[in-house]
């Protein structure tokens, strides 16, 4: 085990990347969106960075009648169509030969048996040495029966010094009592610290410049606390309907999909204390120490606000409304739009809401935390001169964009005195030459480095779910969610909720 | 007298442009260089903008034996060529109209005569109302003998409710006895309120702009302080030569031409606290603060540095060397470079030196004002990760290329943490459709409306030399100054002087 080398605290990091030693992979789910988007094309990039050993291995397991051959050409395509890297036939050639396909449904013994005696072919073969990750991306509902599978197997057994690991994906329950009946199912067959649950925005680059913008320098932090915020704004905007995930996205709805998780570390992350380091313990120590102090508003009906998006116009062209989506009840009541207000009761944060939301067929796509600053106590100029002032605001663009943005009042050219806001702007992809690896790069190899910092902890988990259970009980008691046109900024009653404040949302 | 009027204050500021009341203007030194490329061109800007009045009058006094006609051909050349807005026949001939030209000598009591009538008429015939501003742009050993001509002829007597103004321009004497000497010969003739002392870096935008910058917003006034401020450097490099201007440039030298007024008057703008309004009296007693808690470093032969450029190569073309420049004696001790260390001591910037240098012939024409933040008191990162992570900083370009840059470490994208150096710029050319006024314009305006807040007070220029006098009279106890490469930044006394307090000057 090697779950307490921290990389940030690596003396090699600057000049020597960190590379993954002896190890390989195990997709379970490998036919599915995430595996073709996202996790083959990691996989590739990864490797063809020199971050994986010669012997890596991936290993598909899927219910198709597949040859070896016909996996690959499966992952050739994906890595052709979606790596961020250019293709290279050495890299492609060194990787196809750790290729490996298991046929199976995941209720069928033999099948793991099989599995089973490819991953330990793989370590005679290949000298993967024992070390293999089982990433599972599939239906929660799946969950228990693979990781039944995986300890009948022997699978989740490691020895001496190696590894046996487990990666999930959300969602972790859909309120706090399932996610405490998930993760005792995965706890049965793996230890705490082999369990990678993937909140892939703690993956991306920008959130983790959050923590580098804070810590590192002397500009933000002294502002950085309710003396100096007056609130702060998260949002995630997707400009897209549910498309083909009715199946998946009814019954969940936008606060259990995105706030619970992304919108909530997000938060975390925001407002968390300094942590003594950024290793694992340390880094979830604060951002549980936040989760904890969240306090809910008590009138939940009027601090929060949700929607469903009607049928409509957008970007010129019609779209339905939820209601009309392929798949969807027209008597749903799942959001697609949820919005909150949550306070932090700890001595920095005291009396700043933090406003959370996100929706789908929203104006633009977008996801930004931004820390929206008090008016200067004072303003030695007249009315006049500064009423088209607004507040200075910090804006951390996670996507698309990805930058920083301030904005602060500057005179107006000319001989009067006049302030008017003005932006300046940082952009991550002008800045550096060197091009964002993409979250899934990162959290992957962390997962073969066994370095859990970007990956939430159980702990988290369930404290987000404590957040959200009173709220959505609120919503199932209130009935049907307001509609919303489709390119709007969400729901009347959002606009309401800051309203009541004396706030506006961002129109980011 | 409105000199109590602030612009600043005026509720018609941000819709109706402040307008200059019926008056004129008288120019000693007509032919000079500051005439034809700042004067004539801003006042033509100024009739071009609406400011002026209609019976606005321009007046020049002057040796050449010029007609009105040709007066008005010189001001027309000189406008064509300088001026910032387009020409335009029917401002022109308005202002045309008011022109008027006065033949003479300085000990010419009779040409003083003729002015007075001039101006009697111009009252009489285009209605300027009795109000009339001097401006003295001629050497300073021409001020007495003006002063006591516009005296005796009558022409410094306001009469009722009309006004009359003297503008006068650096130098304000060449230390601070000559310039009690000055202002003594200034205040017999013109009540204090009535005189405009020229510094024009007050007129330019981004040095108003750190008005509205510091106190119009929340996010920069709590960082700026001991508390997190390691230090300022305040900066006027030139990369040309003396010029043409060896007469007025030996004997005077980089410390008495540009740190005694310009770099004094940003330090005090930097380092004020906010003034209770920007009207000439609270604005001049917040700088007054500063400049008396001023404190030279106990050794200032080790504080301050000196240079004189050499002769070489700057962009391609081999210079003299100062002592080889037409009109230079060759054992002239006057320093092109000059450099010093200041404390202030208040509560605000206790142990935070604030250092000034300004210099010719270096890599760079730039002026700024850059403050340097303390590092982090922590760092939760690796050694490694921060190596190259420099101080924050916070720096305002005042020319060219106005605007804001604040420097800021940011994570390197990668799979490891790395912070690294990046900037956020706000270009004020970029951000503004409004064009910039030139310095002069606002200037001048404000003569004429009797707004004072951006001249600087007699007090303001008594406390500039108490701090500069003893540098002066030291740097003549040393002897002869360095010699510096031209293009290069200064001799290496300056990085010496840097280096000892374990700082290094910004390269800008």
């Amino acid at each position: 085990m090697n779950a307490n080398v921290n990389p940030l605290r690596d003396p090699r990091d600057r000049r020597l990347p960190r590379i993954a030693g002896p190890s390989g992979v195990v997709i379970f789910g490998i036919t599915g969106d995430l595996a073709r988007k996202k996790l083959m094309p990691a996989i590739y990039d990864l490797a063809n960075r020199g971050l994986l050993p010669p012997s890596f291995a991936l290993t598909g397991f899927g219910r198709r009648e597949w040859s070896t051959e016909q996996f690959a050409q499966v992952v050739h395509d994906a890595v052709r169509e979606n790596a961020r890297t250019p293709f290279d036939e050495r890299t492609w050639a060194q990787l196809v030969s750790g290729f490996r396909f298991v046929q199976g449904e995941f209720d069928d013994d033999d099948a793991f048996d099989r599995l089973a005696e490819t991953v330990q072919g793989l370590d005679a073969e290949r000298g993967t040495g024992g070390n293999h990750a089982f990433y599972l991306s599939v239906p929660p509902d799946a969950f228990p029966v693979v990781l039944r599978q995986l300890a009948r197997s022997g699978l989740s057994d490691s020895t001496g010094d190696s590894w046996r690991r487990v990666v999930i994906e959300k969602p972790f329950g859909h309120d706090l009592a399932s996610a405490r009946a998930l993760d005792d199912v995965v706890s049965e067959v793996f230890p705490p610290d082999s369990v990678f649950r993937i909140d892939h925005y703690l993956g991306k680059e920008t959130v983790q410049n959050l923590l580098a913008m804070r810590f590192a320098n002397q500009l933000f932090e002294p502002i950085w606390n309710a003396n100096h915020v007056d609130h702060v704004q998260i949002t995630m905007a997707e400009d897209i309907g549910i498309g083909t995930r009715a199946g998946y996205y009814d019954g969940i709805g936008a606060a259990r999909d995105v706030i619970q998780n992304h919108l909530l570390q997000l938060l975390a992350l925001t407002a968390m204390e300094e942590p003594v380091s950024f290793d694992a313990e340390s880094l979830r120590a604060e951002k549980e120490k936040i989760l904890s102090a969240v306090r809910l508003p008590p009138d939940l009906s009027a601090h929060t606000a949700r929607g469903q998006y009607g049928a409509g116009w957008q970007g010129g062209e019609e779209v339905r409304g939820y209601l009309e989506e392929d798949g969807i009840p027209s008597d749903t009541a799942t959001e697609t739009y949820a919005a909150l207000r949550l306070d932090i009761d700890t001595r920095r944060w005291a009396g700043v809401p933090f406003y959370l939301r996100a929706g789908k067929r929203l104006g633009r796509r977008v996801t930004e935390i931004a820390v929206v600053f008090k008016r200067a106590p004072h303003l030695p100029f007249d009315l006049s001169a500064t009423q088209e002032l607004g507040h200075n605001a910090l804006v951390i663009r996670v996507q698309p964009d990805e930058g920083v943005t301030i904005r602060f009042g500057a005179k107006v050219p000319g001989t009067a005195m006049e302030v008017r806001d003005v932006t300046m702007d940082f952009g991550y992809g002008h800045a550096f030459t060197e091009n964002s690896p993409e979250a899934y790069e990162r959290l992957i190899l962390d997962v073969l480095l066994g370095d859990p910092p970007l990956f939430p902890h159980q702990r988290e988990v369930e404290l987000s779910w404590q957040i959200l259970d009173p709220v959505i009980n609120q919503w199932a008691a209130d009935g049907r969610p307001e509609t919303y046109q489709p390119g709007s900024w969400g729901p009347p009653s959002a606009d309401a909720m800051l309203a009541a404040d004396g706030r506006t949302w961002r129109r980011p």
